[in-house]
């Protein structure tokens, strides 16, 4: 029996319901998936193997799963920062993207998202932005597994002059994009419950769950929208979004910082999923979301960076590390959010706010082969007592030493195999010279 | 005129009073000390130079300062996590503590922690432990650049089994390394207000401010430390240590989490300074520090990681970044520590709190050439607005590429130059199996 690829002599993390750690583990992959993960003792022969991974001892995982992106948005990094909400959007980045957003600067942009997720670990992404039809022929191309949310705002947006078409251009993009390719699922991103109608938001939720799409929504982010939510409907957004009957289980909020104990339960009874941003929510100085809370009523947190205007960077290992602290800090208490948790939070976790929980997020026979390697051999990483705790509180994304999406090697010894990465990186560089300018 | 060194092709960020950016920047060094810092158009040959190094477009900055470590706590990396604190000490780094650190395992751990700390761009450290001399003697060999205090309690400790002896120990340490080297700085470390008697603390601070010692001290850290001295004393931690006269200029306040209004007010009227750990605060679940009210009574706060026990690791780039996301989050302000802030915080900061600000902390001519150059070309560096944005939120201890400490290479090109990776990996995990058992 010959396989695929074969990735050897590292600890297995499988992320699955038993957290099983296997040393000395082998996995084989067959057509995209894994046909077998076990222990192997390094002086025993190989199956024989059309290609090989030696993981020198480190550690084989599941690509992580990164549950809030906007990729393009890779193009802003650092354009602006450190200021206040309103002056940060108005001023800066709602400027930028009316006069730098369109399907070239778009593509180029989210190739590099791809780039920067693939060498950092990342093997799916969720993401909203406009043109994302763009966004899929590059996430597509690359290689990366994607669900890929066609943004909706009551107002002109980049590719969407006119309002009024923003659900029918967000279907047509769904429809091209549905069966077309194995690693792209597409989906619908209401920006927020402040800038779509209360037309606009059930009339896309109909649509995506009469398509079973991911419909995705930033929800209760600052005290300015729940503000804003009370002042109009005398609710909280969450209860607002389910009033209109916009949670169910393929909901996916992104944010949950301004929620209360009835929000939390609502999301629970709801089955809502939640993407949990924090890098983001305490850089715009959003707050603090409730984390422990929400994972106590048992809901399904994933995480996510948001884009890179807001973060500044796609590292899911460095956002593992904030997410396990910023609660230990916010609660006071140390045990909240444990190394493990955070981990699934960021595999297994990710994949189940996605929908896609029985292909992803963990390493079992039959799912996808959907796998990264962790370089251990740097003195950051020594000594190595349990490899959860050093995934989260010591690892960061340039420890990722290869990747492999559905079978498919797109990283090789921390180098893309499958890009020109002096030719992106120039590219990007003469698009921001005109943004920075 | 010949150099010992040119470092050119890069944006030269000085960290200067006007905190001065050189596109295009060349620095030269001589004799251990910036001798030229300029612009140099890239087409105009260099000055005659024995060494080169080329920053190919990327950022030369000033070597970071770490002000708070316990060096070989590296050993006890990821040995124990995600637990109440007082079980975490009591059943895991305490034992721990007695039964592997010994001069032996003290000098491989620090020498993991300089590999480290060179890797990620940390030219100077603080660090506080048991057999500093041990740990002077590693990272003198090494090369770094350190203020490194003997440990005082009030108990038994490792290398000091009669604590009447602490301090006399303490001293000993100190007048062998006072006039030994010119980068080892030795100090005191009373290891906390509820550790060390009331006289141990007074005769230390004397005996260290008749040296010109630097003095630290861990200080309202907890809630618990609060507790304690407010039973005991009546007192807040700062106003005991305070009423004990052990707060002056030469004062290293590390942690400062429970401190109030009364509080900042005497650190800023004594002159203290405070080393800031947002990271070992937030996991071991302490609390917030009020940086930005430090900030605002102009209290010199330096930045720094802790032991690798508690955080886990010992990269300051994520330290600026957790710094830069902490305060925002706790203050619901987005323009309190900026990037600027931040990176001043890690560098001419630092230098102040160690009272080595006219030596390191900044790119001056005259100071110390402790510079560190920083890759640019990856991804997520990519596109670059502001530097000082990319150094806090885009970058992480991996981008840096060389290391210069008092003019001498300790990393070119991501490797270190001085010391042979695997034999010192090599003997660590060897104490790291004893330890793990």
């Amino acid at each position: 029996m010959r396989f695929d690829l074969v990735v050897h002599n590292g600890t297995i993390v499988t992320v699955n319901a038993a957290f099983d750690l296997i040393p000395d583990g082998m996995i084989a992959i067959r057509e995209g998936r894994l046909a077998r993960i076990e222990a192997r003792s390094p002086d025993l022969p190989l199956p024989p193997a059309d290609a090989l991974i030696d993981a020198r001892g480190g550690i084989i995982m599941p690509g992580l799963v990164n549950t809030h992106t906007h990729l393009p948005m890779t193009l802003f990094r650092g354009l602006a920062d450190d200021l206040p909400l309103s002056v940060w959007l108005d001023e800066h980045i709602f400027p930028a993207e009316g006069r730098h957003i369109n399907p070239e600067s778009v593509r180029w942009g989210a190739l590099l998202a791809c780039a920067e997720m693939a060498l950092s670990g990342t093997t799916t992404c969720c993401d909203g932005y406009f043109y994302e039809d763009e966004v899929a022929e590059a996430v597509a191309g690359f290689g990366l597994r994607a669900v890929l949310g066609q943004g909706l705002v009551d107002f002109p947006a980049p590719g969407v002059p006119d309002p009024a078409r923003n659900i029918s251009t967000a279907l047509a993009y769904a429809a091209k994009w549905q069966a077309r390719s194995a690693t792209i699922c597409p989906s619908l991103f209401c920006h927020a419950p402040y800038t779509c109608s209360k037309a606009t938001l059930q009339k896309a939720k109909a649509a995506a769950d009469a398509r079973g799409l991911l419909f995705q929504i930033h929800a209760a982010e600052t005290r300015n929208e729940w503000d804003q939510i009370q002042a109009a409907h005398r609710k909280t957004p969450i209860q607002y979004l389910d009033q209109l009957g916009i949670l169910n289980s393929r909901t996916l909020l992104v944010h949950c910082v301004w929620i209360n104990a009835e929000d939390i339960e609502t999301i629970a009874a709801r089955g809502a999923k939640v993407s949990h941003n924090p890098g983001s929510n305490m850089k715009l100085a959003a707050g603090i979301a409730p984390i422990a809370a929400l994972l106590e009523k048992e809901v399904t947190v994933g995480l996510g960076t948001d884009g890179c205007a807001s973060n500044n960077n796609l590292d899911l290992f460095q956002e593992m590390d904030l997410a396990a602290k910023l609660h230990k800090a916010d609660t006071l208490d140390p045990t909240v959010l444990n190394a493990r948790t955070v981990l699934e939070m960021a595999t297994i976790g990710g994949a189940r706010a996605l929908g896609l929980e029985t292909a992803i997020g963990s390493l079992e026979i039959g799912k996808q082969a959907d796998v990264i390697v962790i370089d251990t051999r740097r003195p950051h990483l020594v000594p190595l007592y349990h490899p959860a705790s050093h995934l989260v509180y010591s690892a960061n994304g340039a420890d990722v030493k290869d990747v492999v999406v559905a079978g498919r090697i797109l990283v090789k010894d921390r180098e893309l195999t499958n890009l020109d990465l002096a030719e992106l990186l120039a590219q990007v560089n003469r698009i921001s010279r005109a943004i920075g300018t």
